[in-house]
């Protein structure tokens, strides 16, 4: 047994060279996406004129196991990656318990999260496609951060529609963005027809994400040279971030570490499909087993609580349908401070795996989750992302279960991110003033009653 | 020729296990601490009412070369360190020079500098020393919540007086600390006779770094089991620091690199010391030669149009006196958005390494520090802190002269921190907003005039 250092780190050459597709593996396929007007599985001309080509192509292959990294992408990973392995020592004495406990930590570049993994990607074939620039929406402002430093790499332009409320409350993230060159136009704007039509109807309103897609769509349909780029939930997103699973595997494999747990937080996935990708590519080729679980929170239960059903992606109903565990494209989760877990939906992806027993979930009330973040951030010094912490706080109950029966599990947590930009959500924790918030059942009723009939 | 990687990380048995102290090479010697009331050289007795005992040895000492950094500190180094040592090839290409650019980046950790390294280290010894916690003061921030996180790691009560303005202007800075359980008071409070006194003689002020000073000190010695720690300035602070250096000299020598010019920002020297000691020591042991810059802010040019002179290190005058490159310790500089560079005088160890020809110093308007900052943001990926841009844009000054002349200079710059918490500056920036604010020489010649007479 070796010893093994408190971070782990790949030289420049251990460095994934291509993306892992688990679709690959799979024995019962995500389903397609379908066309919204002809409910018919949506074709790659129909999509190109959305996303880049490349990435349709990425999108609709369900086949191939590995797609090359280009290496103009491989140098812009090596500028922030191989992202740490970290053995929590600290936190594991702190709990008293007899777990291993790893944290995969992608926080440690200036968009602060993994949404660069993906955001470097779907810049560079925008680039090598000959466009001008990409439009995205951004609700807490990561991915429209990782989606500006990108852009500013390749020499794009970057179009984001921020929601308003977050434009304004976050001002800090806008200005992030600003330092990229992006412009940040708070949404609903007057520079869309859907924009307008929103405001006209609904005057001071302060914007959702779902009418903030629908701007980016229409400004990235309707702009020559554009196309639009999404941050999660899609299979060529969940593609890009295999590169977080490969090389926490990669990491492991050095020191011959089998993990037994390994846990994520769920948004629309991407960071969870990319986390587990190589570890749930072994179970499904039945070469080993391993505990897989997805974390969300109570505000917003996907997994634990949604239909696994067709449903829009978008608020607006202007993107395709995707089958998915859904809480309803109607449902507006709570104020929960993990913006980047408030999604209605789930990568295609994850919820047949989930569909098909291959991974559990659980959903966590957010106080708990604070716990969790400040426990962590005392002992391990990180200051994680409200997001990430979801994934702390299960890491946590794991291993004080483990504690009590004395097993040497040895669990794995993806730390997305940092929290700097969520100070006012601690500020909350600190001052007593955070509420948990479960939606009811005759509220989820009344949105499940509106999914599509397909 | 080896390739050089984008980043060179040293494995956990590569890192430093010892301090390196840079005066005991030095031939002149830095002048003794002045007791305030008696004028003489302080003695350890004196200074054991305010820091700790193994911290006063350190500060005194100037001939032991080496200090064993205490296991409980490397562990505690392992969690953030070896930070890496990053070769700018992005940049390097943007600029089209031939100079090779590496730069040391300590702002890997949650209180988001290099501050980290020493405040571990002063909570360590005051917790070996049974203490119940220790006090400080805070401008920026950055100090504050360093310390404020190694207190957390060794359960030591963490009190930091945070100046009013930067209290009010700068909340989630606070918060942050709040995580780390440290208590956070404006400065002036009514907590101390000092901040009573300032508060009735200018209500309504907000507050300054010497008054801050002036109340965690009078909080220490009025305390049962408290001392006081600084983040800067003193030779202790400097000792610690030496671990930027050592990395970075055992990074580059594993690849044979040899730095011709070494450059960092100077505030209180505490980066700049650390970064550039074991270089420093090779050119004061006339092993080998290196050009060594200290980039300070025009609106505070302590080395380039300050006196080498005693003089107070705090306003409130109640601290010892060190001989420094100082512009009075009456001087206010102006509101310069490195609020962490905004200090009136120098470490007296490189005061005096600068006075006897050793190094260089320049000065830089923040307009062109900020849009060092921005350029280099855009190619690296990493936000700077407005302190760390100044010795970015020294950098790039440099580099650019290597495309002048053709030569292939290899420049290595101290990236000390990252500016999340500064976007407020960032903003006016953008905006257009921001002014260079430099002293006029009649300002100088006044606040000169009000040096002790030592």
């Amino acid at each position: 047994m070796k010893d093994i250092p408190y971070k782990i780190y790949l030289s420049e050459h251990e460095m994934p060279k291509n993306w892992y597709n688990l679709r690959a593996d799979m024995k019962n396929k995500p389903a397609p996406l379908l066309n919204p007007g002809t409910l018919q599985p949506i074709t790659a001309p129909e999509l190109s004129g959305v996303f880049c080509e490349e990435l349709v192509a990425q999108e609709l292959d369900d086949t191939t196991p590995f797609f090359e990294i280009p290496e103009e992408i491989r140098n812009f990973y090596k500028m922030y990656r191989p992202s740490p392995l970290v053995r929590a020592y600290c936190l594991e004495e702190k709990l008293g318990t007899p777990a291993k406990i790893y944290y995969k930590f992608e926080g440690n570049n200036t968009s602060g999260s993994h949404k660069l993994n993906s955001a470097i990607a779907q810049a560079y074939y925008a680039k090598k496609q000959g466009l001008k620039g990409v439009t995205t929406e951004t609700g807490a402002g990561q991915w429209g951060t990782a989606l500006s430093m990108a852009c500013s790499y390749f020499e794009l332009d970057c179009k984001v529609y921020m929601v308003k409320v977050s434009y304004d409350q976050k001002p800090f993230r806008r200005e992030v963005m600003r330092v990229y060159g992006a412009s940040v136009t708070p949404s609903p704007s007057m520079e869309t027809e859907v924009g307008k039509k929103i405001l006209s109807e609904h005057p001071g309103t302060t914007g959702s994400l779902g009418c903030a897609i629908s701007e980016a769509v229409e400004k990235a349909i309707t702009s020559e040279g554009y196309r639009y780029v999404l941050g999660s939930v899609l299979n060529q997103v969940l593609l890009h971030q295999s590169v977080i699973g490969l090389e926490t595997k990669a990491a492991l494999d050095k020191y011959d570490i089998q993990p037994d747990i390994v846990i994520g937080c769920a948004g629309g996935g991407s960071n969870l499909g990319g986390l587990i990708a190589p570890f749930m590519g072994e179970k499904l080729r039945g070469e080993k087993d391993y505990r897989i679980i997805a974390v969300e929170p109570a505000s917003c239960p996907s997994f634990t609580r949604g239909k696994f059903a067709y449903d829009f992606c978008d608020t607006g109903m202007v993107c395709p349908l995707a089958k998915m565990y859904t809480l309803g494209c109607d449902f507006i989760p709570a104020p929960n401070h993990a913006g980047g877990l408030r999604y209605h939906g789930m990568s295609t992806t994850l919820s047949q795996l989930y569909h098909d027993g291959l991974m559990e979930a659980v959903s966590v009330p957010q106080t708990a989750v604070f716990e969790a973040a400040e426990q962590f951030a005392r002992v391990e010094g990180i200051l994680p992302a409200p997001e990430s912490s979801h994934a702390i706080r299960v890491a946590i109950d794991e291993a004080m279960k483990c504690k009590e029966t004395g097993e040497e599990k040895t669990i794995v947590f993806g730390l997305t991110g940092t929290g700097y930009f969520d100070m006012v959500a601690y500020e909350k924790f600190h001052d007593g003033l955070m509420e948990d918030y479960v939606p009811t059942d005759a509220e989820l009723a009344e949105s499940f009653a509106k999914l599509p009939k397909v």
